[in-house]
């Protein structure tokens, strides 16, 4: 069962433009083969089908509490997204849709999505091909299922990378720097679980790609709280026992210092009111009939 | 942002065998057009990327509620489903891999899926298609977000019809019975917000498909305790303001009461524990060596 | 643009029984790659798309009036499915949805479809897989495009073929009879288009696979008919010019007639009615509300 | 079954120019998920595998009778996007191939698709996605299946609105402007028939989005004939008991006038003769020899 | 560059009987995710797009020589898959099409499959999905790609193991038992490839999953050949340098023995005659054609 | 089984520039419906599940060797599509990934793909569209399988002449040159099984569409070495029967020469280098680092 708080997990700068070409480029974190939808449900779907999970407990409680995690990284990316997508308030065109103020959106890459959901962040990936099931790994087999989810975590660091390199907003950058930190406690977190399995050392395998976080300044600033030491539970009641394998006695890849777990990341930051837009007909209410409605439903909720 | 809680949202019975047919079956309401999976992300994008939303609060905070909902939803129904493939403890075939133990499966109808995951519940439909992101739907404009959602709704509650039709064990039904409950709740609060919007008392339309809950017994008796009047904010610090639309001034669709809305929903039920079965190589390891991992980490956690 | 008339191009036999693992054969005939689905667009599409069609028109024609036949043909095996997978009149199983009366149904082959759509035919094939429209050749090269059309009749006939071997009900089997003549002639009016544009002698080719219809009898009586000599206009007004294709100074490749063109075909046969079924919410109304509705409207229209 | 007639429903303009990247964004309204394909392929399919349609004869009509109109909106916009993608008669480069006379085309969006079909309408949407059968949606619940079509018929008009803000060339708002008006007749129609079975007076929900065609001129022209009050039974012998649901005493869903049933509509336009291009390969023959052969083919026929 | 011989890799039983379904189950080795057409195509483009290849050399030989080996895993699958299907000759049901030889074919998982390519091995999943190009990992990156590659043939180990446990026929077992030694081979390759970059010992995580040959009679054999130590060049210029990775003074992972380069694998089988069949219209010619045909063409190649 | 030897079948030129939206556009004849992985895939499984292959032998041997050759095709255009992507050594963009240094890469058609896989030719379509399964085509009745090989020849060779014309760098150029020459050379050998089989003449329709490579200089001086009269074995064992249907009695479709077996192509060309790229992370060692482990490997392997 899972709760929900109207937070996001940091706070994003205003963007400066509309970019939907480096929104597009965004969308593969978020729908990619390796993107945030697939880490998110990978780790779903094996912690609802975990074998054995009362004797293997430290182990489920990993990719469980990973799961919650990464629900907040599937709304970071989307709202970074939308964010790129559609600039900051004001940037839509003006005019009546007989004036066609939308004919050069018709140059950019994403412009059909685009014109369909005015620039929402969807779990697409960024040739607009739909995140599918065919991405879910599980077999049941805990070293098996562990090595992908290393796998996958090194992959999509790789992807993140290279995605980053095409950002020029402070949005985009943002989002993947604070990606690229939480990315690698949960490739850390893979390697010391298939460690206590298997006794291979493959967390020395990292970082992949082999460069450090030293000089990305939206990933440095980050570990500079520590962040990249830190594993959250994502609940007050349960999972515990994570510290079993995220312990003190180790310390990051990089040796910068002892694993923590904390209960929860620390406060987040708000969700950006995206405005309606009168051409795009969202929400299809004129401002003063919005207000009415607005004021009716609030006076019957208290 | 959200959080997660180690229990179910109901408890499940043991399954009485091992039927994947049915299995496959279920598998519908978790991965096809209509199922869990579905509702799910379209209510999560839907709220990611909601316009305008501090003017129109109490309609994204309904959206954004019900996705919390959804995501347990997703939890019950592929416990159910793995339940339902795997039966009871001990009723995998026994002996070595060389001696065929799993031959008789290939005359199953998700036999394939099986032999590859050994039964999990995964976000395929019934036919082993996979989920899709085309099975998301948003504009941005309110009123067509809500009809859609309110056919999404009307459409769910038909195809669980069916499937529960063709289930004989108590999992595969009590899954269904208390599904068809908060998903009539769910149409019943996206039809109320439309008709907050244009006045139109879409509500009388239900219930879709013209049956009541009377006859089916495993949503009859979640009825009785009033949870088809209650909704829940999944939330203890957000999302009050669905009062506005689901408020003690109307009643169910059947008149059966008012309506209400709760902070959370009663107390679960225990997630059961699938055991690991050596010839399945889950989690490949022999109950000593497991015994033993999990002492080291136990100790290391305290 | 196209007129629509209430008829089947033939008559159907009444389904001796439900059997919807054959009804799943016949999908491949609707839906695959290689059925009535794949040549009407192809067809349709061609003949929207077509280069030069005021110099090239008989072939234009030919394309076009042919699409209008496809229509009837995939309304056609459409009905049959739906026949095959449903049975005769009373073959549903009664009883009310809690009693699980469609239990025995996950044992089918398309179990899950049957559930959702209550064996209607869709645009599925046999292993329900969506038609899509990669299934569409078209270059504007008319040469390459007919090729493609001869080609694609005679992957038609083989899947066909090969279909009637696994159809043992009488629907089934006349559907198919049917279209295996018609596809033939199809088949030969594009190898002749070929022939005026290049020469080539391919209609010598046929039949593809190398078997007569004669040991058909559901095929041989609509030959006895001449049918397999007659191509239709389907349309009062044009495509008089394929008559510059098709001519009676040609034969049928078998040699058994003269070719002849005909404004349309003769008279076809009813739609069977598929009578509503309670405990599969179809079409949900109560006999008695149904007549009320139908009363009030008739009225209205007169 | 179905007859043709070489007309499109309305007269087109000729193209301004060559614009490949506005007939990308058309290509939506023909192959995406709320283009013509779809509403063709739903109710197409819903006519044929309609429950109980003696009963429910004004219903069945009302869904047979507007497929056969989709079929001309599938022929209207696809010859819409041809001419836009193609431009007017010389618009194509010149040049031998090896001359590179394309290379230029590899910066616009449908580069590639261009390349391999020389622009033609195909049903692919703004992405080159292909149409599929996932689209259509059918569960023999007149109920459900109504709901859903007119869900479909508004998110349609959604689309077309958006894609029309992005058109500047006088075909593809022609296009638009003609399908908006006609959706709306569709989408009032299906709410009309929900009025009838639920009591809900759905069509008040109308126009969505709430914006009118007054300010679209291609679209206004059309309501000023009144084509927005009449509904087509596209047939001489069938269909007339659809006046049971669309019926004088009811106006449009603005007041603007009653509702009449026509059986045709009134004459259409033109089919433009798009002109071959020996460096594309189509139709692959030079002039003289084009000339010949219909000379051939001419006497032929005569 | 690629050369051929008519030969398979080993010399396979005959089938006892025909068993579409367990053939269906092995379709998994050949057209699934983590089957052979996925190997070989993974090593094929990462060979085609290797970075550097001149410094990393051996690296560059050990993927371009596994590349050449997968073609044969591929045809031998492939083989083995007709083989399960179609039975031993003679298996084929006989009599007239119009007698429906074929009709209890259609209670078959794999039916409509059989009935279009009457039981070939064709690059589909166990439950007919296509392989496709997103099974394909290559990023340029050495050290992921190889990490990649190890995942996967872990992966396909598990897959491989499982299909195994359903497997009756000597058919399917000789295939899989054969291929989980080379597999095996290759896991390893990659393994001493990705220690002798990043220094981690991941090959001590071998078996994956944990069960040796030992028990399996059909790999047993071939390591008592020795085969499990053997890697093939599969040219017999190039790829020698493959010897930096796999080399005497390393054992396998059993520390069975030493680990040792070969040019090519000793002699393999016969590709086995499958015989046409006249209701399936295979080849389409009666014995007597076929002599005659064959004859001809005899003398005309001397 | 297969061999593999280091060489291109010709030599490529360097490329001019980096130019991804021209290497998309050859990305369609690597992995389209008409590309080189579709009639690699094609005749290799056709090969595989050939029937009578002993009494049908030279029709066997042709479709098993020309296998082979086509995968020397897909070798050549992925080679080319990843030169003409990154173009000469030294084109990539310089800077810290921080900087930003591929931001204008998003406004190319294939920046995803190029992101992903920096500019890797893998098996998409110029829509990035993946290749699948869907593609290949066997019925085993020969004589369809031949009319669909030489349709899928036809086809392709439409399509590689298209795109030729969107191509103004020497490698694309060279590429499809090489291929047209070569693809009409299958196209003619399938042309003359079939008429082996049915008497048709169906190669005098050749060449379609219908021009001849004299005004394409890259595809003519392959012709003035003969190399469109000559087909490989591509083994120097197996499939000299081939000489049954391409014979010295036989000449081109241009009657430019007689046809000729040869055991091996010609000496072909090297395999470009693709260099590392630091802030690619290709292949992620610093050039130090890969001379020592070179050096370390190479004396392990002497």
């Amino acid at each position: 069962m899972f709760m929900r708080r109207d937070q996001l997990l940091i706070e994003l700068p205003e963007p400066k433009n509309a970019d939907p070409d480096a929104g597009a480029a965004l969308n593969e974190i978020l729908g990619g083969q390796f993107g945030e939808m697939s880490t998110l449900n990978n780790y779903m779907f094996q912690s609802f089908n975990f074998r054995d999970k009362t004797k293997l407990s430290p182990f489920y409680s990993l990719i469980a509490s990973i799961t919650a995690e990464e629900l907040g990284h599937v709304e970071l990316v989307t709202n970074g997204i939308s964010l790129l997508n559609n600039g900051p308030p004001g940037a839509a065109p003006m005019g009546h849709p007989s004036e066609a103020p939308y004919a050069s959106f018709t140059r950019n890459r994403a412009v059909a999505v685009f014109a369909l959901d005015v620039g929402a962040g969807l779990p697409f990936d960024s040739n607009s091909r739909p995140w599918n099931a065919h991405f879910v790994f599980h077999t049941g087999n805990l070293v098996l299922d562990l090595l992908h989810n290393f796998f996958l975590e090194c992959g999509a660091r790789m992807h993140k990378l290279r995605v980053y390199e095409m950002q020029t907003d402070p949005v985009g950058r943002e989002v993947l720097g604070y990606l690229l930190v939480r990315g690698s406690v949960h490739a850390q977190a893979f390697a010391l679980a298939l460690k206590k399995l298997t006794g291979v050392e493959i967390e020395k395998m990292l970082p992949v790609p082999n460069i450090t976080h030293d000089g990305i300044p939206e990933a440095a600033k980050f570990e500079a709280e520590g962040r990249h030491r830190h594993l959250y539970r994502f609940s007050h009641e349960d999972y515990a026992d994570i510290a079993g394998i995220w312990s003190p006695d180790e310390t990051t890849y990089d040796r910068s210092g002892p694993l923590e777990v904390h209960d929860m990341p620390p406060d987040g930051g708000s969700i950006k009111d995206m405005p309606g837009v009168p051409n795009q007909f969202t929400p299809d209410y004129a401002p003063e009939e919005m207000m009415e409605i607005a004021t009716k439903l609030w006076k019957k909720a208290h």
